[in-house]
């Protein structure tokens, strides 16, 4: 049998799906739990999150929002109030009907005490939010109301996938109040800037930013941006949606005020979020057959040491080594922190640890053994570069340049995925061409298709009709700004009308 | 009619349970919701709830605990596996049999797609982690493993209280596992130390570690270890628990590893946890009648400035001024971070301005008028001072002492807290006392009474029954380093019988 080359079987072109599964077992992010369709985020998984979330939160924080907490239920009346809304989530509803348990005729607890009105776990909570802030609003100098929660969801979603679609998972929701639609419009684009600074600069990964077509809208949203990401596979991954939501939810739950002309008016509401889904996202954009690779910015540990010794005496001189090198390293600073740095000295081979750390995807990782303690030196592997191309490095001169290493390495990864993004984003200008795109070459690896297709197209239900067999949805019509946004006038590839529409096209998680 | 002359009203002294309601209120901490017995979380309060997250996180990160998110559903049949803890929470589980909504045959939406096992919204999460511990623990090699979580959890509560008792609460739940008895019961211990310290020195809230009694443990537990501490009604809030959960929920969910000596045995496991409750004891502890105080290390903003002018040209000048000493504090530091400074420039009354933070309970309120800015001085109100209490302070002065103040002030309110608390508990050695002691002098007013009692007793039923009509409750047996803790062997007041134990009592939340 030949030797097994990578950490991660099956590999990305073997069985994509599959891989995605193995790096997230590997990496000990997560785990299914004995809850269908609920995981467990794992102690690296969830330092994963709580970077990202750092991150957010001070972005918010920094333009005017704060944090607030709401209830988990929804009674049922409440999610009633906007037709549309509830339409779209009523088939995913966990619903509590009881409060209590009791002894059941057969033993074992059954539930007992109906409740009067059932109640339902947030899939979100427009409905409930929106109707506190229907009580808070009074007068046009109440407004604007810039709140989030971070907080905890459920949809019941028969097809889970660990990160990508669980019945619970984790997110931020944004939820605000404005007296006039242009500057709820203004909101809801200052968030998909916010997300897509965050995408690129702390995840390193790409997206476009854009609008929604009309039937991929959030039930009850005027507009919908989010950004959409290439993951390897070429398929799109939607990764933060902002939605403009009008009045259609101000209207629904009486959210009135009266403004500086003493007239009662209907407020203007956004909603916004982005979820755990991000780790999913990070996970398909930079990893490889080896493993997760985690982008410095975002990594729970910069730096893990392995110090390798064979007998008591080296192993005194190696950790006494390795312990002023984790000082020394821990005093720089990356991003306006210090830089973080484990010391790994388990009992374990080497080989087995350092395996470990390449598919929990740690930036650096050193070793250290009896012979850089005797030249100063420490010898280095990059997780961007080939498992095998490790190096020497003077001890100073790793401390010294440490920042700008990180940095180097957050660089290499973004630009790594946007030119995979690049190359795999065509022009189309014929619908039969489009077609042989999206039809992949082999039947039987029907995930190995063409990855995004930019083209004029009109919004409307035919087109999304012709795209139903193909698989493919219009991921989102690039907003001003975003280099792939188009003025220029075209003919729809699917009606053949005129048109100055131009949308990303794509098949999607 | 007479000026009012405090904020709050009803007073502490008028009634209690309403002050504090009001308290909450006026300092914008929190509301009740749309869904019975749930809180909305106001952007102030949520903010204090992030600043003890920040102070705790930081200490179980610091004693090698790692943060974990496990699922909010927990199977029927996990919960019962465990009798003493299902037994424990069986009445205020809130029960999710349904997952789906569909039109019901009178219009509207009714629960559609039953659940094949009904789900509880976890009350608490021994059973569901640990059953994921027995897929993790197979070897001493695993042990320990030390985990937290940040999370809401449900308890159908039928009297709810904002902050004290509601039906959903945010609060940390940390659920560890050892492969010996001795070094779960360290982790308990030390966790108790931390909590205690956290109360002490950044709630400035007087705390008593000791066991609960039998009568008062944790379903499932060996030992609970509470941190106990005295509102200003004399009542005792029990703010944080430590459980030795010894074997019990190992066996019940075969938490089992191979130790050393290659024998298959079980683990020993603990939990412990403080939540939102902990907003409830600060503001009880140190609030007054005109509104909420918050110890500095605490709080969101330790300074608001408020501008004071007549006219533009002195709008100009003060908000100029007071930018500049906005700076200038910033760039101060207190507790190991920038002081936190709010500039209050909104166009309102500057009594109305005043007031608002004063019952909000920021440490320091800085007037600036024209006649400040001229000599080059602050005109200073402190929170733990008489509303009236301000003074003029030369600006230089002001910004060079400010660390040293919001210190000084923050020691102030733990001294008069543990003033009160120690002048409110007396040593009891005789049962008619005893009950004099906890008898309302007032019939009208029966919740002034007395503080807490510390007397010789024997931990048993009987003692608990003789207790009952009194509403009185052990508290707790203070633990060894605790100053509280006695060794003097004397007669239990209840029985007669010899007995070394010594407990706290008092009437409780």
């Amino acid at each position: 049998m030949a030797k097994q080359k990578n950490a991660i079987s099956p590999t990305r072109q073997e069985d994509y799906p599959g891989w995605f599964q193995e790096v997230i077992k590997a990496a000990d992010l997560a785990e299914s739990s004995d809850v269908r369709g609920c995981a467990v985020i794992k102690p690296w998984g969830y330092a994963l999150w709580e970077n990202i979330q750092a991150a957010l939160d001070g972005m918010f924080k920094q333009t005017g929002h704060e944090n607030a907490y709401f209830p988990l239920f929804i009674p049922l009346s409440f999610l009633e109030k906007e037709a549309e809304h509830v339409e779209g989530f009523a088939k995913e509803c966990a619903v509590v009907t009881h409060h209590r348990l009791e002894p059941g005729p057969e033993g074992g607890l059954v539930p007992a005490a109906p409740l009067e009105e059932p109640l339902i776990v947030r899939p979100t909570s427009e409905t409930i939010i929106g109707s506190t802030f229907a009580r808070w609003v009074q007068s046009y100098r109440d407004l604007p109301i810039l709140l989030n929660q971070w907080a905890n969801v459920v949809r019941w979603e028969m097809r889970t996938r660990i990160f990508l679609r669980t019945v619970e998972f984790l997110w931020q929701e944004g939820h605000t109040v404005h007296a006039t639609s242009e500057e709820a419009v203004d909101e809801t684009k200052l968030i998909l800037s916010l997300y897509a600074k965050f995408a690129q600069e702390w995840m390193a990964m790409p997206v476009i930013c854009g609008t929604k077509t009309k039937g991929e809208r959030f039930p009850g949203a005027i507009e919908t941006y989010s950004i959409e990401a290439m993951m390897q596979d070429r398929k799109a991954l939607q990764s933060g949606t902002s939605h403009f939501l009008g009045q259609n939810f101000a209207k629904a739950q009486e959210i009135k005020f009266q403004n500086d002309q003493e007239e009662e008016v209907y407020a203007w509401t956004t909603s916004w979020g982005v979820s755990t889904r991000l780790i999913g996202a990070l996970v398909m954009t930079h990893s490889d057959d080896d493993g997760l690779i985690v982008p410095p910015r975002l990594a729970p540990s910069h730096i893990v040491l392995l110090p390798i010794y064979r007998n008591d005496e080296e192993k005194a001189e190696v950790l006494a080594y390795c312990d002023s090198l984790k000082g020394e390293l821990e005093s720089q600073s990356y991003d306006g922190k210090p830089v973080r740095v484990r010391l790994d000295d388990r009992d374990l081979r080497g080989g087995e640890k350092a395996w470990q750390w390449i598919k929990r995807g740690i930036p650096l990782r050193v070793e250290v053994g009896p012979r850089d303690v005797a030249s100063g030196s420490v010898f280095v592997g990059r997780r961007d570069q080939g498992i095998k191309e490790k190096k020497g490095v003077p001890r100073d001169e790793f401390v010294a340049t440490i920042a700008s290493v990180l940095q180097e390495m957050q660089d290499n990864l973004f630009n790594r995925a946007l030119t995979y993004r690049d190359e795999n984003l065509v022009e189309i200008t014929d619908f039969e061409e489009f077609k042989k795109y999206f039809t992949p070459k082999n039947a039987k690896k029907p995930e190995i298709h063409g990855g995004f297709a930019i083209c004029h197209f009109v919004d409307c239900e035919e087109v999304d009709e012709m795209l139903k067999p193909l698989m493919v949805t219009p991921r989102c019509i690039p907003v001003e700004g975003e280099p792939l946004h188009r003025e220029t006038p075209g003919k729809c590839i699917f009606t053949g009308q005129e048109t100055t529409t131009v949308g990303i096209f794509g098949k999607s998680y």
